[in-house]
């Protein structure tokens, strides 16, 4: 474990749960999880310990529970087992745990079943785990997505805390944005030198390990950016290509990073690719400088569109106002996803409850094919964390698609896109806070601007 | 998805399910998995299919099965939904993965309905998919470790095949153990300039990541080798300290390696370190020298732990006749773990199957302190492959034990053993293949003699 501030800990969970109990008044029961088995009993994933345990609870413990009520808060844990010190050395026990955390009282896990029913609680991913939750309640269970009654209403009311960021949380997310921009600084400089994109991918996720964290999600490192969920890394790089790197760390407390930059193989864009690159970054400026409290996120989407639009228009690959275009959705031709999505203990935070915390009461997906992809549909608010990443891609199946050939025909100009074939894929993927007076860019520290990619990728070759 | 030499796979492929038609004569269900969910259903952690899957299908597809009978094959699988190319590319359809695998038919999983019942089958980790396995026959699918019927028949017929690697095993298992030596050689030189276990740590991932293969376990990278199951690396790297590093990498289809070395951060080895590393050294050859089929790997471990207690004997550390000390577990004070392991497609191969795979049938495991922790009893056989991984540590919980002290206390000489207090844990492993005429020590590119360490280390202070 690394070494903590305690009691900054304890204080940030103790103002966590007295908010909890401003919103709620039954008592909330949240499960840590389990060690996954990845091919047998003791070869197991690495521990991943439920978001809303962390929020609360503040440390991955391993089977563990917390009991929330009125403020307080108790622990259920089992000290190590005889023997355990043989194999993974001294650990701290219960009492010591609950100190740490600053729960008011500590018991053995088979004190649940007495403590447990007539509480609340958020199903786990985990069916086993999943499963021991409703014995221990002695009811169903229903997935974290579609919770009812008071489960519900403990979703809303986590959800409603979770959406803006105490300071505690931030200290950790800074920590993630920071390892995370100097990943991708390295994966920039060891690009010259890289026969292939897991040289890449290499180079980025050691800086997160070097710094006792982990890839918040599978990395997305690629000359094929155009497949939006790439996750091969064995393509050659080839001069000429662009590479989409799309990788944040994550703290050993569960808290998430998440950047995209796509760089020249070379250190050079050719035109072509500079001419896109700088729409998408144009897109990516005017959204961050458009962002504050009770400004709509589905208008920032809408915004990131519209410059696209205009851009694609200005190099003749687009035709027609960009108003148009927009209405139309011919932008999702090349931006076929969401600008972007809530950050923090997951890095699509809280998407295990479906559109709950995503998406304000009453709201739906939309239909439209420019719209339906975004995961966040609320007014911003001070402590909010989204990212801002828009992108452009000519992805084969979107392109090639007889029924958007059609639709699309003439708001396209194909002979002139076909000039843009060396740009299989760019996003600009940045963490933006909402301030109370507008944003803060966690990951700042990491360079958009074209020329200054370009220098970090070269500095490697003398 | 790598390039593959489908034609050879196949071969290999059919080769091994004729072996396993003549060892049973009812039909094989086997199921491959699925993505496990990190913290939402989205972010999953990497992709690992069923061991046994992968032996008979030879390439991790996801939510799969594949059904054996009479020496043929067939693949359940559904093609890519659509939508997929937009986020995930073009991926193989049915039925080009079946003529991959070289299957005699494809089916989509609704199929397996139909084709499911009347065969056995090997329940899996994921207690979603086991829960599905159960559905689909019809009937109850026990725990892997404790199979009952056809599938405890299947089983044993499994683990025979799974025992001696083919050649195409063999070539996965070179290329794992060979990215494996490279991995430790740039954690050595990493060493000099680390601050912290992680930065070594990073340094021995990134170059399995950057060979596109992944850890097969929790790498130990580790100033206390004397905690034997250390995952934490936060600790920082002094002057004095030994680095105990035990990793290895997986191949995309799932064959493992499994070294460990201990070096000293400094660059050079104390001379109390060396006595010890010497002794340990001594252990790893005479065991790998004495290997050959039909030798007992119980009897190897015993060597390795006459040579730990003649060793220490001479160094004044313990007092009497080896034999004697080995009889009594004196050795176990200091060399608690069994001598190795099976190695395959799991690093502990087929520890799913409880001892099932790794005692042989009738064997049970030793009450002894010294022998309890053997994960194989077996007689060695050509074709094995078998972790070699003698050790030496200062555990507190065994040397504070009171009773271990009052059983060994004439036994150790304690103030003796004090003057050792710079060796907190040594431990050397390779991968050991048991061939027709000895061994063949498929990790063997990676020096264990001390002065080589010392000068790889050292390299990078130039």
């Amino acid at each position: 474990m690394e070494t903590h501030d305690f009691t900054a800990l304890a204080a940030t969970l103790r103002d966590r749960r007295r908010k909890l109990a401003e919103k709620v008044d039954f008592p909330v029961l949240l499960w840590s999880g389990r060690s996954i088995p990845r091919n047998f009993p003791h070869n197991t994933f690495p521990f991943r310990a439920s978001s809303h345990f962390l929020y609360f609870a503040g440390l991955p413990l391993e089977k563990a529970a917390i009991r929330l009520e009125g403020g307080k808060m108790e622990l259920f844990i089992n000290d190590p087992p005889p023997g355990n010190t043989l194999w993974h050395g001294e650990t701290p026990d219960r009492d010591r745990l609950a100190e740490q955390i600053g729960a008011d009282a500590a018991y053995p896990r088979s004190e649940l079943l007495n403590r447990a029913p007539g509480s609340a609680t958020i199903g786990l991913q985990d069916a086993t785990t999943c499963l021991m939750q409703a014995q221990m309640l002695n009811r169903p269970v229903a997935p974290s997505d579609a919770p009812m009654g008071i489960d519900l209403e403990l979703v809303r009311a986590i959800a409603a805390l979770r959406l803006a960021h105490d300071a505690g949380a931030l200290a950790e997310l800074r920590q993630a944005a920071q390892v995370s921009v100097a990943a991708h600084q390295a994966g920039m400089q060891a690009t010259p030198q890289a026969k292939r994109e897991a040289e890449v991918r290499a180079a980025i996720e050691g800086v997160f390990i070097a710094h006792n964290m982990q890839p918040a999600y599978g990395s997305i490192v690629t000359v094929h950016g155009e497949v939006l969920h790439n996750q091969a890394y064995h393509h050659p790089l080839q001069a000429g290509d662009l590479l989409l790197a799309d990788a944040g760390a994550e703290t050993p407390n569960g808290w998430a990073s998440d950047i995209t930059r796509t760089w020249p193989v070379s250190g050079r864009f050719s035109p072509t690719q500079r001419d896109i690159y700088e729409v998408v970054l144009a897109a990516h400026d005017a959204c961050i400088a458009q962002m504050q409290p009770g400004v709509e996120y589905q208008e920032i989407h809408l915004l990131a569109a519209q410059i696209i639009a205009e851009g694609l228009v200005n190099l003749g690959i687009l035709r027609g106002k960009p108003e148009d275009l927009v209405e139309m959705d011919a932008h999702a031709l090349f931006f076929p996803h969401g600008i972007g999505h809530l950050l923090g203990l997951d890095v699509h935070d809280m998407e295990d409850l479906g559109d709950l915390a995503g998406y304000a009461e009453g709201r739906e997906r939309s239909p439209r094919f420019g719209l339906g992809y975004l995961r966040l549909n609320r007014p911003l608010q001070a402590g909010m964390l989204v990212t801002i990443e828009p992108g452009f891609y000519q992805v084969p199946a979107i392109l090639n698609n007889p029924e958007f050939r059609d639709k699309y025909q003439t708001v396209v100009n194909w002979e002139r896109l076909a000039q843009f074939a060396d740009v299989r894929g760019i996003r600009i993927e940045d963490d933006v806070l909402v301030t109370d007076t507008g944003t803060e860019v966690l990951t700042a520290a990491l360079p958009t601007a074209y020329q200054e990619i370009e220098a970090l990728v070269s500095q490697a070759l003398g």
